[in-house]
């Protein structure tokens, strides 16, 4: 094992990303630069196996990716630091100096729904341009969909009711909260609380009041009095102390100041949320406050959002935080990027139920009265029906123009696709059988024969 | 509920992490500022109710926080976004221009062993500024504790092999990937896969290889005698194909080759890793290769590690990746950050279930024969026997001098503490009772008061 120890450098923010990767990916590449493996290689990014929780899955983290491509460099103190690291020979830094990414890539837009064993993106470039990038796609492509997954659910769950993201407290670090924003906003959520979200995407930002807020006030009525009086149309948090007496207060509020006291809503926060939602709303609308609504926040997932919504109870919107932030029922998809193909030769892995298809693949959709029907793997070279998921993104380490979509589209793409699957496969519970994907017969003939071959 | 959309301006990379925070924490600042609430308050930073899973947490996160305080600022462009969403005054968003951190952190060190309802931070400020910290706090501080507390498991789990993390891939995000890193190394694992996290903090790089380096020779004893001449000591990977054959193969090229054949061990990725290391083992015993190292990987956590160790298996070290890089059995803590005290009184939120402990708070740890015994929370400026677990750390926004931690005193604080935890609270499976935390009667008297007024 290489084992090396540096004095700590966190004191200049370095942005390079380029050592945002495994050791392994760089020891690797220095082998197949000294041993001259440089033909082209064809890697396939892919999930082998949903999580229980999930009938499928949606797209997201590509554009990353093809940013990340465009501008990948080793800075100086990169350079200098796998110097330091004495493994890697001086020709070798040199050649680094000077790394581009020059391949082709091919990919899923995002938003797109996917399943089992069929490939997100594939990296069609010289062999150690192509693995050096391993960590950094998994590490985007990964968690972008597997949250883009998450919220699909919570927004179907949700029907017409707004999912606004809560989460940035609780996800995994600065640019999963940032990135998540993104992925749910492109899974049909409305908006985030992400304020730098909102500013990096154009993503509509949302925001009510936290307890503090209600706390730092002797009395709760002039919490909300302040609030309102400086936001008009907001919402209020009612379960800072008993969230009935709140309701009270806002009703005499409302009455005392009319249209000075405007607000467009309150949020509940806790207890049993339809049983609340309730009660709320018939307080409300004796008083004759049918326009204020509940908007329900607190421990949220698809699950209790469904229970919700299926109860009928009288919720208007949800604030969805830590669950849908952290995908807590499936935290992690089984996406592996795997070589598939080497010098114009198939590849494969044949380990004890992680074999991979090889070569350079395609997708395509089958469609009938507006559902998907199945989708066939296959050859990328071979013609077949049905709709082509992969479209080339990038060529010679360069964007394709007219390929870059806007957040909008995505979420366009995404709120379609969910609509045309079939409604078991939209459904929360496991569908039994799971979406159909075929493979092509000659892609499996392939397959069979390398699998043959190796364990001749 | 507050709705702005804006186009997209993904284009710059500003580095400002201002903006990182829930839309609301502003609106309340300029809510606070506008009717003069700039007294001082006290936030506490804690977990309310530890996951089944997790007997102690390990607290990390805190050197991230107080650099962001010392340097928080709002850009030029962070205005200009706030400015665009119609919400903010001039004079707010002036005043956010000259925004400087100015208020005191008191924190338990990282690496130190906390339970449920411990104060893991207090910032004691102006409201307006102790609240705006909330969002990137919590986002810093829930994660990095949550991983070193997963990892703590994994390296107690391990005994004395080595624990390296390899969970770049699949932890959520580039931040996350770098400072789980961080975290699980405080808390004893040995390495990190990842290279920018031993650049950035001077953690050891680990490595081995990857089944794409295999399939891409055409025969694999040529892909391990090239990667070993060029990685004298290195660790070769074995489950591409057949794991008992690349033995074989490996047996061969080091008779062949002797001395020009280095590798400190062998690495196995897939199947019943107990078995396959003790079949491994055999056959390099039997070949008089007693020195070479077997190193397993592939879906592990501590349940798995704690196994492998318990039937005995010539396992000499573990690759972690997935499973603890995002705490797949606990990714989230139910922490919060909660008013306390504002204007020298105390404050407390009432929800059924949510009821917290008011004012600024000390721990006190309690210790018998080398063995902590009971942790105190007190009011702070009562006194204990017992050592008391929060420290000052940043006086009107500056840190104190001395109180920076180096991450290598942080994970023998860490390693330290987890040897002085009983030792069924050090066990995998759910301790019962709990460990001791206890309220001081005048602490508990200060609540009770305050719950009976704010309930009359």
């Amino acid at each position: 094992m290489v084992v090396c120890m540096l004095p700590p450098d966190s004191t200049l923010p370095d942005s390079s990303q380029a050592l945002l990767t495994d050791l392994y990916e760089l020891t690797m590449l220095q082998a197949y630069q000294e041993l001259g493996f440089d033909r082209q290689a064809v890697f396939s990014l892919f999930v082998r196996k949903l999580p229980q929780e999930r009938n499928f899955l949606v797209s997201c983290g590509l554009d990353d990716v093809l940013g990340y491509l465009e501008g990948l460099r080793f800075s100086d103190q990169d350079i200098s630091y796998l110097d330091s690291l004495n493994l890697f020979k001086d020709s070798f830094l040199d050649w680094l100096k000077h790394f581009r990414f020059q391949g082709d890539v091919f990919a899923v837009p995002e938003g797109t729904p996917v399943f089992a064993n069929e490939p997100i993106l594939e990296v069609k470039a010289p062999l150690p341009q192509a693995q050096l990038l391993e960590s950094f796609i998994m590490n985007q492509v990964h968690f972008q969909t597997m949250a883009a997954s998450k919220a699909a659910r919570v927004v179907h769950a949700a029907g017409d009711r707004a999912v606004v993201d809560f989460g940035l407290r609780r996800i995994h670090g600065s640019d999963a909260g940032l990135k998540a924003a993104r992925a749910f906003f492109a899974a049909g959520a409305s908006g985030t609380s992400n304020v730098l979200a909102g500013k990096r995407f154009g993503i509509p930002v949302n925001g009510t009041m936290a307890h503090s807020y209600v706390q730092a006030f002797e009395d709760e009525s002039e919490a909300f009095r302040s609030f309102a009086s400086l936001y008009p149309g907001t919402i209020l948090l009612i379960d800072t102390y008993d969230s009935f007496r709140a309701v009270d207060r806002i009703i005499e509020l409302a009455r005392r100041y009319g249209p000075d006291f405007s607000i467009s809503g309150v949020r509940i926060d806790s207890s049993d949320l339809a049983e609340l939602a309730g009660k709320v709303r018939s307080k409300l609308d004796s008083a004759g406050f049918t326009q204020i609504k509940i908007f329900a926040s607190g421990s949220l997932d698809e699950y209790v959002v469904d229970r919700i919504v299926k109860q009928k109870a009288p919720v208007d919107g949800f604030g969805v935080g830590t669950k849908m932030g952290v995908s807590e029922d499936a935290p992690y998809l089984d996406m592996v990027y795997k070589l598939t193909a080497y010098g114009q030769k198939d590849k494969i892995k044949i380990s004890p139920g992680k074999e991979t298809l090889p070569g350079q693949k395609q997708v395509y959709r089958f469609k009938q009265n507006g559902l998907y029907t199945s989708d066939l793997i296959s050859g990328f070279e071979e013609s077949h029906a049905g709709e082509p998921l992969l479209h080339q993104v990038m060529q010679g380490g360069k964007r394709l123009a007219g390929r870059r979509d806007s957040l909008e589209q995505i979420r366009e793409r995404a709120l379609r696709g969910m609509e045309a699957l079939p409604e078991d496969i939209r459904r929360l519970d496991q569908a039994s059988p799971a979406f159909p994907v075929h493979i092509s017969q000659d892609l499996a003939a392939r397959q069979a024969r390398l699998l043959q071959k190796l364990r001749a």
